[in-house]
């Protein structure tokens, strides 16, 4: 977010050793998950941070494996360096601040740090904490994420982190974009069964998917957490229609608002908001919800340069 | 179920062409799934069907690929074959009548008859089909399945079939093993989050799979509708101490009551219940319901040679 739109400058909140910030000329945050790599690249000058440059890759999520995620890592500061006009820097130059999908289960984190291709500096996190640590630059808070998949955050000020939600499209994710697609997939096939209303939004899935159970088997054969995720916006077009999509949109905000009760439950953080389906759910949350939402004031990536000043 | 218990007798509803009925040595009745092929041998003697033997195999559902579901079958009928102390049959000696899982597939019912190996007659429906045909003796009813996964059907006076659910686990099959297998390991996961209570079915779960995100995750990940399905005697085994286990089964129960619903929305026909599931959630089901439950006649295999004979 602070770069490349401005020649973004993030304080560090500590010092590196002086032996180090001699050594390391580059400072990169990298945000990964199951789909794209994201890598912004870093020079210390004087007091200041400049971002030279932001890189993309494909997934890193280090479930999909560690040797691809140090690849797609490559890769990703390969196109960074081109953005800013640099030759590639070798490892042996680079303090690396990750957030990675899969980082906290620990057998993933150890066979990551054990494929370390020789960096000055690693520090590791899931890329749920870097979001957070970036949302509120280091500081107290709490950060919903619904996007494609959810989860909820939260850093308190006694420094314990809260994690709530993000167990996978396939039995939780409650609220997120493939929750909402798998849902309305449902609410199809049910109509189809004369179970449920053929209304509006059934409408738009058979229109979209096929009308016949064949077709949607077939659909639905084909598909995972990303293609389940593309039906999502069909219940936001219907909601004013149809009164299933209406009641599931409902069922959504609650289900996101319960993973924020459960990691404040003092409610007393505040809090960012952070994906498509959560902006486009924001109206509907509650009031007392809605009063404590602030602006971000960083991405992942400023989080994963936070989470390498603070190693 | 006729056989091999009893040497039995499945009338016959209508009588095969004089030539075929030479030709034809041996009637089969296949039923096939995503786990398990069985197949059923008579011989026709005088007026009477003399059940030789019975095989398994492995799967021959037909979203597995037809090539998997011929070979098993041939494997299931080497099988009868040994049962019945003769030699492997010839396929030309034999009329087939198959329910398959998959079978309402057009194309996959298309390629499956493309790679007859050369059967004397062949007649092939879902196995959903057969097993109403089997249980009412190919008279009108209806039938609810739910053991790993669920369906309802019914056969109507006016010749109509009617299927509900069948969706499969990760989208559908409500009020099945998998199902609520499924909400429990959601329930679990929750608890875990302190979103849901952590009472003894949580704790019962977190002592089968593991009481940690990282084994939860690890234990979904190599998980599949079976695996799901072992989990639901933990709901019935804490159903009286868990309000969170009683509520689910409930709610598995108007699930299935709405399948059968679907499918005879007149409740005028008899219904037989079908799978562990059912046996066991049997009692909760609303009072109209039972009474409308009769024993069932046979099974789909007896309800597969029904559709060979009359095909």
């Amino acid at each position: 977010m602070l770069c490349p739109s401005s020649a973004a400058i993030v304080a560090p909140k500590s010092e590196p050793a002086a032996g180090l910030a001699q050594a390391v000329r580059y400072w990169i945050g990298v945000d990964g998950g199951g789909t794209h790599t994201r890598l912004r690249l870093w020079e210390r000058r004087a007091a200041d941070w400049v971002c030279l440059g932001e890189g993309q890759a494909g997934p890193s999520a280090l479930g999909q494996g560690v040797g691809q995620a140090w690849r797609q890592i490559g890769e990703a500061l390969a196109a960074a360096a081109v953005q800013a006009g640099h030759a590639v820097p070798h490892w042996a130059q680079c303090a690396l601040g990750l957030g990675l999908s899969g980082a906290n289960d620990p057998a993933l984190a150890q066979a990551f740090r054990a494929a370390d291709p020789g960096c000055a500096r690693l520090a590791l996190a899931s890329d749920a904490l870097t979001g957070v640590l970036g949302a509120h630059g280091g500081q107290p808070g709490a950060l919903l994420i619904a996007g494609t998949g959810s989860v909820a955050l939260a850093l308190h000020a006694d420094g314990r982190q809260v994690a709530v939600g993000g167990w996978g499209w396939l039995n939780g994710d409650e609220g997120s974009g493939a929750w909402i697609g798998k849902a309305v997939m449902q609410h199809a096939q049910r109509a189809l069964d004369h179970r449920d209303p053929a209304g509006p939004l059934a409408q738009a899935i058979w229109a979209r998917c096929g009308a016949s159970a064949e077709a949607l088997l077939a659909w639905c054969a084909e598909s995972g957490q990303a293609r389940y995720a593309s039906l999502a916006p069909l219940a936001f077009d219907c909601a004013a229609q149809d009164p299933a999509a209406a009641r599931l949109l409902q069922e959504a905000v609650q289900q996101l608002e319960a993973m924020v009760a459960a990691v404040d439950p003092q409610a007393s953080l505040p809090l960012v908001l952070s994906g498509t389906v959560a902006a486009r759910l924001a109206p509907q949350f509650s009031a007392a919800l809605r009063a404590r939402v602030v602006v971000p004031q960083g991405d992942a990536l400023d989080g994963a340069l936070r989470l390498l000043q603070s190693a």
